[in-house]
């Protein structure tokens, strides 16, 4: 591979990606691309996503938190209020939990019609093992009153969004939040959380979408009827106009994504392969079902073949490492010289089958459209 | 600040962030912002940057490399060729040195026209304390053959650039490479480098841009001419034209920047700040240099006043933490009700100043245009 390439094959991004040439992005897209963070795929290989290439999306500033003056506030409908410090959290019954988190807006800027945000395409995503206490615990302590029917959940980072001034906050039903799996995490793979993971303390929800998994929690708060805030109410739905209200986005839709095989032309991140046995791998996820199969076209989508899961290459790998992680498959594909299309699709133990082409909605969520990697073999 | 906001304002990215509303980004431009990573500037208000915050600027694929079978190879025209492992690294004298890094296409996106890459704003730097082996006591032992007269470093991230199948590799003269403050890093702050910051070992060139750090290197040769391979001559040059050779990129050129005040808008990232008494803050830096001042301007470059080095708000703070390391300053501005463009510019200790338009060059090198915020008042 140390020969001269042909310069016409790496000029544009080709349709290969889901991307067309001939697409443009706005100045505000660039700005949030740049503040945002996606993982590269190739840290598919590893089974928790190192710290430093987890995804990150952040609405509006890291907040800066002197931890010791932060108390997490219990309040709102509840028989026993409370202010909690960090230490107070630590001493409390601790909990390990892999999980795999991506964006509700993963896939967004694969949409045609591009909705305007976070230009996503499909690295919004990432596995960590998080520490914290049981929620649980924290509100049976406090005592629900009757009359609540929802936990609401408040950060410290402030801005403005659709004109409106505001501190992050989304909330949950109380079934949701009262789940064995929802943590009040302070660690992330085994370390304090970095600022712009949540430090101090972060709302961990496995199998929902990230954008449930509230950071820099200031207050915990039980309340009475549906909280209808910007981020419930004017956004993270599936709507199909700017006024349909639609349904809100809750849980992580099947996904696989494979890492591109070979090497990359540096402006296109068009791949070049060798002709011979290539391993195809990669890893799946289903939210709160669990991965029942995964298939890879290597022809443009025209036939698809059964992945292997739990494997990587030829050799067998442990599966996923929660109920709620990605899980590994590959695919060994025999390569030979031309110009392909590959694309990989999961499907879920409820039988949901990833889209090969996504039904659109207006604000670009829940895309699980199958990825598309376009190959040179030669 | 919880009344509604006028629609009008956050419509769109004022010129105020240097961007025009009407710049559109191609979709490679947009692909290399999604896998690159930049410091959110609220960042800046650590003088160590959190590793998952530093910037990522990744020419190729994160090649997967097993430590235990890894050893970096020192060759070419030595006395003593050897071949190291990690733990024969460890072993040798260490040191730990804070440098600010920062990425030779910093500021790219702001040049007109715009050159086609990386499409960095102002976000591509970061301060890391790196701990590794002096490169000086290796060349030493290796012995330095007399008619060589550069070391070659060679990453194992391979690719294709500019039509041409290539390992990631640059030179340094041998005055360069000799240096105290070289070294081969192991570490970076206080941990095992991550893998995207050149696991298992990488080059640190304190007061270059970053283009010469080379990542998850391979081998050391020392060669007999000038290396011209494609990361020396085809890029990483003060280039007018595609065929003007031009002068290499080097060292980091001076440059302060300024955190934001106030919160942002989610989609413009205009700032809203409330009217009385606003510290703005920031760092700067100048490469192999020192930083002698900072001014900032509220009028939009009209009038400059001087900021205060080693404060932070009214508190005085330590300087930096290393002479290759940022340097932290502090304004006080009484802000009244109105729309502004804040800037900032430092100078060196050479009395280099950041330019308000910038010298354009063709690859979009070395941009150190002062920073304009744009900021409304109310």
């Amino acid at each position: 591979m140390t020969r001269q390439r042909d310069a016409q094959r790496f000029r544009t991004v080709g349709d290969g990606s889901g991307l067309a040439a001939s697409d443009s992005f706005y100045p505000e897209e660039i700005q949030l691309a740049l503040r945002n963070r996606g993982m590269p795929l190739e840290a598919l290989r590893y089974s928790l996503t190192p710290t430093g290439m987890h995804f990150l999306l952040i609405h509006f500033d890291i907040p800066e938190v002197d931890a010791g003056k932060w108390q997490l506030k219990i309040g709102g409908l509840v028989a026993n209020p409370v202010n909690l410090t960090l230490e107070d959290i630590k001493q409390r019954p601790s909990q390990t939990l892999a999980v795999t988190m991506e964006c509700a807006g993963n896939g967004r800027a694969l949409m045609n019609p591009r909705p305007l945000s976070q230009p996503w395409l499909l690295e919004a995503v990432g596995t960590a093992e998080w520490t914290g206490t049981p929620l649980r615990g924290i509100l049976e302590e406090a005592g629900i009153a009757p009359n609540a029917v929802e936990i609401l959940f408040t950060g410290l980072d402030q801005g403005v969004q659709g004109n409106e001034v505001q501190y992050y906050q989304r909330s949950l039903s109380i079934d949701e939040a009262t789940r064995d799996e929802m943590l009040l995490a302070y660690e992330m793979n085994g370390e304090a959380l970095q600022p712009q993971h949540g430090y101090p303390l972060r709302l961990i929800v496995p199998g929902w979408y990230g954008m449930t998994s509230v950071k820099w929690l200031d207050r915990i708060e039980a309340i009475a009827k549906p909280f209808d805030g910007y981020q419930m109410s004017a956004t993270y739905r599936f709507s199909q106009t700017k006024n349909d209200p639609g349904e809100p986005v809750t849980l992580i839709r099947v996904r696989a994504l494979m890492s591109p095989p070979g090497i990359p032309d540096f402006m296109t991140r068009t791949r070049l392969v060798e002709p011979g046995p290539v391993s195809i791998t990669g890893r799946a996820w289903a939210g709160r079902q669990q991965v029942a199969g995964v298939e890879v076209s290597t022809d443009g989508g025209s036939t698809w073949d059964q992945a292997s899961l739990d494997v990587r290459g030829d050799e067998p790998v442990d599966g996923p490492v929660s109920p709620f992680a990605w899980r590994p498959w590959s695919f060994q594909w025999d390569a030979r010289p031309g110009r392909y299309i590959l694309l990989v699709r999961a499907t879920d133990s409820q039988g949901n089958v990833q889209p090969v082409s996504q039904p659109w909605n207006f604000q670009g969520m829940g895309n699980n459209i199958a990825q598309r990697v376009e190959v040179l073999v030669e």
